[in-house]
C-alpha cells in the first residue's frame, strides 16, 4: 500500500493506493502548507489525511510502504521530516517519508510522459521544464514581490489597482471598482482610517486590504474573469497581461514542441478564459500548443509514489489510476 | 519663537525660527517616521531635534509659542501628541504641537502660493492639490502594495523584476542584472536558500530580498537611473512608465494650469531626469507645467508654522526665510 498525498495552501487531498494503481481510499484536510498555514498546522493535516484514506482502505498501518507528499515550496526542512514522521507513527504508520514538488506531481497528474513542462497558476505562478522525471529548469515562481506574474495573487493586486486608479481619478472607469466594493461591503472594518482629501471607499479599500497578508489579495482574481467576460476593458486587459506573462514563463523552460504542457494550479484549472488566451497567443508565433488541464496534483503524487517504488507508469495505468482516484473522490463528496 | 519640524523616514530636521521669519538654530536628528521608525524612536528624534535647534538660537525654552511638525501618512494618534507634549516638556519646552502633513510643508517649501499642486515622490508617491491652504484632493499615495506608481519602492521592485525576468530567461537582457547583483555582494545572507533546477543568483536575490521589508526594495531605484542614463533599454522604459504613472497621479488633482506644481520626495529630488520626463509628457499634451524642485519640507514647515500664528508669508518673505534656513542648514553641516 502507496499513500500519496497533494499538500495545497487551501486543501490537502490524500489517496491510498495499491501496487497495481489502484485508489482504495480517499481523504481530504485543511491546509498543510508550512510556510502559510504553519509546521503544526501542515503536520496535522498531512498525518489526519493519511489516517484517514488507510483507514478507508481498510488496510492495516503497518502494510504502508511509503508516504509520498508533494508540496508546494522549495525544501522541506527537517524539522517538517521530523514532525511528520511522529505525527505518523502517532497513527501507527512508521513508512518511508518522500517530499516532491507541486510541479513534479502537477505534471504527472496531466500525463504518463516523463519529458515536458508544467506551467502553474494558483496564488502563485510558475513553470517547470521535466526531462526523465526530473525538474530540470524553473522560471518564474518568485513570490508575490518579485514574480508571480500572472498568478491570482498578480491578478487580485491589479484588481485593486486598477478600482483605486479609477476611484481616484488616475485611470479609467471599470466595473472592477463595484465588485471590489462589494466584496468588500461585506467586510468592512470598524478601525476604518479617514482622510478628508479622499473619497471614503478608498480608505476602505486601504484599510482592509494593509490588515491582511498580501497573499490574501489573491481572493480578488475571479472578479478579473468576471468582469472581463461581460467586456470590460479593464479587466480583459489585465487578463491579457497575465497571459503574456505566463507564455514568457512557459517559453524560457519549454523543450520540444511535441512534449506535453501541463496547466494546473487554482486559477489556471478554473478559468478557461485564461488558458484559451496562452493557448491563442503560442499558436500566433508558431508554438501551438494544447494544454492539459488538471484541478490539482493528486493523481500525480500517486504516480510519483508508484514510480518511486520501482512500479512502471505507462498511458494505460495512468488513465485507469485517474479514473480511479476521480471515482473514490466523487464517492467522498457525496457521502 | 516658533520650531518647524521636517520630519522624515530618513532623518529629521528642526529649524527655530523668529516671529520676523529669520532661521536662528538648526539641527538635525534620525529618522521620526512613528510607523516605520516605531514611536518611541520617533518620539525622541522630535524632541532632541527641537531641543538643539533652541539652543542654538540661544533662546529660553519657555519662549517657545508653538512646535509645528510635518509627517507622513495619515493623521498622528492620541499616543504621538502625548509622547512628544512629554518629551518636549523633559527638554523645559511647554508650548502648543501642531501636526501638519509632509505634503503641504513640501507645497509650502516651493512657494508663498497658498493655491497649487504638490507631486511627491520619495519611498511613496503621491499628488495633492492644495487650495485655501488646505489639502483638498489627493491622488494615490497608497501605498506599496496598492499604489505608490513612480515611487522608489516602485521602481525599485521594477529593477529587481526586470533583473530576474533576465536572469531565469523570460525577459530581455539587461545592465540592471549586474548592477543588482553587485548590490546583493555587499550582503549575501548565509542562510541562502538552494534550488538545482535554478541559477544560485536567483536564489541569492530571493533570499535577501524576502529577509528584509518590501519597502526596502526603495533602495535599488538609483539603479534604474544609473542604467538608463548609460542608454540601457529595459531601466529606460522603467523610468518612463514611472513618469506616466506620475503624471496620471498629478493630472487627477491638478487645477488651474497658471497654479505652481511643487515636486518632492527623494527620488524626484535627487533624479532630474524623472522631473524632466514628466515635463515633457505634461508639455506634449499642452498641459505644460514648470516644477518647482525642493529637497525636503523644512522651509515648508517654517512657513505653516508662521501662517498658524497670523505671519503672512508673501513671496519676499519666502524667498528670505529659505535662504536663512538654507545658510542654517550650511553652517551645520560644515562644523
Amino acid at each position: 500500500m502507496l499513500l500519496a498525498i497533494d499538500a495545497g495552501g487551501t486543501a490537502t487531498r490524500c489517496a491510498a493506493i495499491t501496487e497495481d494503481a489502484r485508489c482504495v481510499g480517499f481523504a481530504r484536510r485543511g491546509p498543510a502548507n508550512p510556510i502559510s498555514s504553519g509546521l503544526p498546522v501542515a503536520i496535522a493535516s498531512l498525518a489526519e489525511a493519511a489516517a484517514e484514506a488507510l483507514a478507508q482502505s481498510h488496510t492495516p498501518p503497518q502494510d504502508v510502504h511509503s508516504v509520498t507528499i508533494a508540496l508546494a515550496g522549495i525544501s522541506p526542512g527537517a524539522a517538517l521530516d521530523e514532525g511528520i514522521e511522529k505525527a505518523l507513527l502517532s497513527h501507527g504508520i512508521r513508512a518511508l517519508v518522500r517530499f516532491d514538488s507541486d510541479a513534479m506531481a502537477g505534471f504527472s497528474a496531466g500525463t504518463a510522459a516523463e519529458s515536458g513542462s508544467v506551467l502553474i497558476s494558483g496564488t502563485g505562478a510558475a513553470a517547470v521544464r521535466v526531462q526523465a522525471g526530473h525538474a530540470m529548469a524553473t522560471a518564474d515562481g518568485l513570490g508575490w514581490l518579485l514574480g508571480d506574474v500572472g498568478s491570482g495573487f498578480w491578478i487580485g493586486q491589479h484588481v485593486a489597482r486598477a478600482a483605486l486608479s479609477h476611484l481616484d481619478g488616475r485611470g479609467p472607469e471599470t466595473t472592477l471598482t463595484e465588485l471590489l466594493l462589494a466584496t468588500m461591503a461585506r467586510s468592512t472594518s470598524p478601525d476604518t482610517a479617514t482622510d478628508p482629501s479622499r473619497p471614503p471607499q478608498i480608505m476602505r479599500i486601504l484599510t482592509s486590504t494593509y490588515a491582511a497578508r498580501p497573499v490574501e489579495l489573491a481572493r480578488l482574481a475571479p472578479l478579473a474573469f468576471d468582469a472581463a467576460s461581460v467586456g470590460d476593458a479593464v479587466a480583459g486587459a489585465i487578463i491579457e497581461d497575465a497571459a503574456d506573462g505566463l507564455c514568457a514563463t512557459l517559453r524560457a523552460v519549454r523543450g520540444a514542441m511535441h512534449d506535453p504542457v501541463v496547466a494546473t494550479g487554482g486559477i489556471l484549472a478554473k478559468q478557461p478564459m485564461l488558458r484559451r488566451a496562452i493557448e491563442e497567443r503560442l499558436c500566433a508565433v508558431g508554438e501551438s500548443v494544447n494544454l492539459i488541464s488538471v484541478d490539482d496534483g493528486l493523481t500525480g503524487a500517486a504516480v510519483l509514489a508508484l514510480r518511486a517504488t520501482g512500479i512502471s507508469v505507462d498511458h494505460t495505468v495512468h488513465s485507469a489510476l485517474g479514473a480511479s482516484i476521480d471515482e473514490a473522490r466523487r464517492l467522498a463528496t457525496t457521502n
